[in-house]
């Protein structure tokens, strides 16, 4: 596999390498004969908002400061006005406290989510939705050719999904270029910890392209346009309701992206088809296979 | 594909030609072509237990009353000696009220689980690893040759899966016969939907054997372990914590489990190697393909 090393646009990519983030695990194969495989690691990281202990998620334990920020960010708790004076963490009681100048009204806001949240089945649903109706997104045009080749660089990175599977990635891009690659055991922990680089980095969404290895269901719509972000791309499938979503808000939403095909469901207005599809090569089958042991 | 027809063990299977499961949506294909594609729907169902609204759920919307149930069960809201008078469901206010005999202690419960919810992206770990010391899962052998033909008739069976991708299915199965086959837009739900037929008809699960098309996470081990399930087969990868807990509770774990090929990583010892891997057919592509839509 090319290590893509030349890939300069990356301002951050997994570190399949990282021995924290992976642990060789012996057990028995199909003929009972002893083996040895690659397992992702899966931690609780406890999130506080000043003083306030919000939630305990689990995760693979990169970036904690990205993933707090980003969480309570796309939960509103965290407003784009909030002054964050520090973030902490601390990696032995595995928990990130984020301190803001001025506390904000998180309590209230905790209270209504909490009222809706279903936790690892769940939704917050009702706390979501808001702020949905004044999104403004912008116009941006999207190249067919940026996304063929976004899709082609994106399967070829060596990453923790092509190490270990069971992980999810999101990517932030702009143009044909990969900026952010994240990955974390929930396809949700990873586009947090994307939208916390973005607040921290003050990086603009208007331009941007997010790309998730995860479905394209409401929750993950309702995300990327809180995120200001108007195009999402997944290799994976719908839900009617995230395309209704996308529909509203006017969000540009392409799915089963594999090789040459893909389908555009909202928003295609913005697309540029600069690109026959015929000089673009087939997903090779070992592709198909690491996808699809990330269920 | 066969019909399945003859697969007579099944009590409850997909219906993938329900209208209210999936719906037809207009879109672009790659060449700006318009194209229609089958996608999955996604509603919200809010579980009330007695007086108290619990959680809204996302849910593709069948079996609200087993969804309802078997949630509040693996939350530990409800306990097997509590009495359900009555499951009540509203299709038009999207609302399902579970009603027990005496008031049990959800308040306390649920003030403790909202303190730890993660909605999306979160956990109930505080709250569900409760109880996990205590589970004593049943010594039953797992014969081979009934996963091979457990996954096999699976993968085989006619599903909104296969139809539309975008959905995770989970299937409580006995010996080499698959029972009960769930799906839902979160995987979660299925086991869920899966937990509530159980208890509502009071089947017993030391026999029994799960199968799931999701990850093997830490939460999914934790809600098989409190279901007393002693296997949990996925087509899927693993983390490391989910490992971790099945052995810790003597749970059997076996996942990537394609074709001929699996790994089992825990709890080896309830195996019975009858079955020659070489006599097991591959799986074809069609089945890879369709499994990598849904990530």
């Amino acid at each position: 596999m090319p290590t893509l090393d030349h890939i300069e646009s990356y301002r951050i990519r997994p570190n399949p390498n990282d021995p924290r983030l992976s642990r060789l695990i012996q057990g028995v194969n199909q003929y009972g004969q002893s083996t040895e495989t690659s397992v992702i690691e899966e931690r609780p990281l406890t999130i506080y908002l000043n003083a306030q202990e919000i939630v305990t998620a689990m995760t693979i334990g990169d970036y904690p400061e990205y993933l707090a920020v980003g969480f309570l960010k796309n939960q509103g708790m965290l407003k784009s006005d909030d002054v964050i004076e520090v973030v902490e963490y601390d990696e032995e009681l595995e928990v990130v406290v984020v301190r803001t100048e001025c506390e904000s009204n998180y309590e209230e806001k905790l209270s209504k989510k909490t009222r809706t949240s279903g936790c690892a089945i769940g939704t917050v649903f009702g706390d979501m939705m808001e702020g949905v109706d004044q999104v403004k997104l912008a116009a941006t045009p999207v190249h067919t050719s940026w996304i063929y080749h976004l899709s082609h660089l994106i399967n070829r990175t060596p990453s923790l999904y092509l190490e270990t599977g069971a992980i999810h990635g999101t990517i932030l891009c702009e143009q044909d270029k990969p900026l952010v690659y994240m990955e974390d055991v929930g396809r949700h922990n990873a586009v947090d910890k994307i939208s916390g680089w973005m607040h921290l980095e003050a990086v603009a969404p208007d331009n941007k392209i997010m790309y998730t290895t995860g479905r394209l269901t409401s929750e993950m719509v309702i995300k990327t346009a809180l995120m200001e972000i108007p195009v999402l791309i997944s290799r994976s499938g719908f839900t009617a309701w995230g395309v209704d979503i996308a529909k509203q808000v006017g969000l540009t939403l392409i799915g089963r992206m594999r090789g040459r095909k893909f389908i555009c469901l909202s928003g295609e207005e913005r697309l540029v088809f600069d690109t026959d599809p015929e000089s673009v090569p087939e997903e090779d089958k070992k592709h198909r296979r690491k996808s699809a042991v990330d269920e």
